[in-house]
């Protein structure tokens, strides 16, 4: 069989090019444990304000496309909606992860091929909404003139955890080169010439990025083209086949953006963080009187600089600065507020115990 | 009525002076929260080793008297057994708490008046019990030669925290003065000129502490009298009447100890601990490689120094130095543990909380 989104409903049937949202909601979010578990990732909770980053996703991108697709793993089918607004939304469910470009893979292959895609992931926050929906708006067009967009977002200092795009001009602008992970005398060198940090949002033509994978990851686009003719559709959910599990776990930036000559990075300012450990929770939240960003029932006595979170127990600090400390009904996390990204050593260890 | 604990059982009908220890477990160990609370104080909790408190200060007097008298709230009646190998224990139970001096003076009425009592708290920890019984031999016989007798710990630090006792002389001798909780020159002075830690353990011959507790402070006795008066009596068990509430709340430091001129203080070294806080279980403990003190549910990476504790969630520290992090089913603490002290502060707030 062959299944296309955009003709899935004869009420929705076009056939004009449309601009579909990708939503790539498969991570898992293990820095910020124990509240994102793979059971339950952090695009499901509640982390900055009062809609999960799923939700906030949706909503961001409502006004870009005419239909929704969501790349995810059936664990979290309940969590997604069949609808925002008017707009359909089509779940794809992974059999087994296989990072993003296996992804994007399947959403091209369920579209049509002059359709354009709009990849994002679930669990990155954006102060700046409007900001980026009239990027986003210019990125399509770029990408409709057949490009591979990425969004560069506007570094604000050398950090070491992201990957860097140098692009060859100021402004929307082809590719130079990809830095991963830089130390920090590399970082400010990179951000003096220009540099930006790489989001993992993107868009793509459809046939463009399927040509692309095919031409630098031969095998992987039919994996996934395998998986999609043997999966299951009910109701405008798409549960790939076993065959997904034959594409290589790589991501869209390694695959294809590293080595096609038709990337163009598009400059972001929309106060863009990637929620990427407990430190950023603190900078995103709303800080007391003493520094503190307190979330259920805490109380904090001569302590600053912390993020205090409680799920259910109380929670009672004395005497602590610049820490973290989160608990829920079966676990606590401490840890120093410059130490938050090693939270991942911990879930490391933690993998084999069940709920983790 | 006359409730004589001597006389109280006719297979223990005795006319001859006897020493009965004396344990104070009326204390709620506000700060060792989480764990120990008024339902559920530090001295009935594993803490240190594999005995409560309570049960090791039980055992450590079993040597020294022929009945053994534990004061306490009603709240701790289940946990109090009914004997220590043959000896049969009296439970005294105080309708409200009322500080040490009403405590001993209830016990020395319990008595006969030439009985000697052996008063200890529940919640103190000593690693060398047979020291600890020699030096309290010595001191009922020097007790029983008509003295008040204190024990005095050598102290190992110019702690703030503690009384200090200046004998007059070396080794066991009268008591020049008290100085309550000096600033860290003054204690480290008084080391320097002999002084030792107020230990709260003290011998006292029955006689001689009710004629003092009359001279110094006129009705405390005569209200604890009409208690015992009122009292219920059932199975080795004395319900105190509510005039218990008449006697003043007051130590017998302050009541008699600073008051008298037969005061004599006995240096103690038995490895003392009160296990006033977090910070001395820490120093209490087996630590590991890492300087960390564990128990229960916890996995520690990258940390050192710290006491973690878990009583059921699982805890995990990353990167942390020198904290106390104790976790129970329903409230976690978060300290420093040169804070440990100061989560009195914490529990003084916690106060209105139920089951706090």
């Amino acid at each position: 069989m062959t299944a296309k989104i955009r003709r899935a409903r004869p009420d929705t049937l076009t056939d004009m090019p449309i601009t579909i949202p990708v939503i790539l909601s498969g991570g898992s979010g293990t820095r910020l444990w124990p509240l994102s578990r793979r059971v339950a990732p952090k695009q499901l909770q509640l982390l900055v304000g009062e809609m999960t980053m799923l939700d906030a996703t949706l909503a961001r991108v409502a006004a870009l496309g005419e239909r929704i697709m969501v790349i995810s793993s059936g664990r979290q089918d309940t969590a997604i909606p069949e609808h925002v607004g008017p707009q359909p939304v089509t779940l794809v469910v992974e059999p087994v992860p296989r990072n993003t470009a296996p992804a994007v893979a399947a959403a091209a292959l369920l579209a049509e091929s002059d359709d354009v895609l709009v990849v994002l992931p679930a669990d990155h926050h954006l102060t700046d909404e409007a900001s980026f929906v009239r990027t986003a708006e210019e990125a399509v067009t770029i990408a409709r003139g057949g490009r591979l967009v990425t969004f560069g977002i506007i570094p604000t200092g050398p950090e070491t955890g992201y990957g860097y795009i140098l692009p060859k001009d100021r402004g929307s602008s082809p590719i130079d080169k990809f830095v991963e992970k830089p130390d920090v005398a590399t970082a400010a060198a990179l951000i003096e010439a220009g540099a930006v940090w790489n989001s993992g949002m993107f868009v793509f033509p459809v046939g463009l990025v399927l040509s692309e994978l095919d031409q630098h990851r031969p095998g992987l686009v039919d994996a996934v083209r395998r998986a999609i003719r043997s999966a299951t559709i009910d109701e405008g959910r798409v549960m790939l086949g076993p065959e997904f599990g034959d594409a290589p776990a790589v991501s869209i930036d390694v695959a294809v953006m590293e080595q096609t000559k038709q990337g163009v990075v598009v400059p972001l300012a929309a106060g863009w963080s990637d929620v990427g450990s407990w430190s950023a929770l603190w900078e995103l939240g709303e800080r007391d009187a003493d520094g503190n960003v307190i979330r259920g029932d805490v109380i904090a006595v001569d302590s600053n600089g912390s993020y205090l979170r409680s799920e259910g127990p109380l929670v009672a600090v004395v005497g602590v600065d610049d820490l973290v400390v989160v608990a829920t009904a079966d676990a606590v996390l401490v840890t120093r507020r410059d130490r938050a990204q090693d939270v991942k050593k911990l879930t490391e260890q933690l993998r084999d115990r069940p709920e983790s």
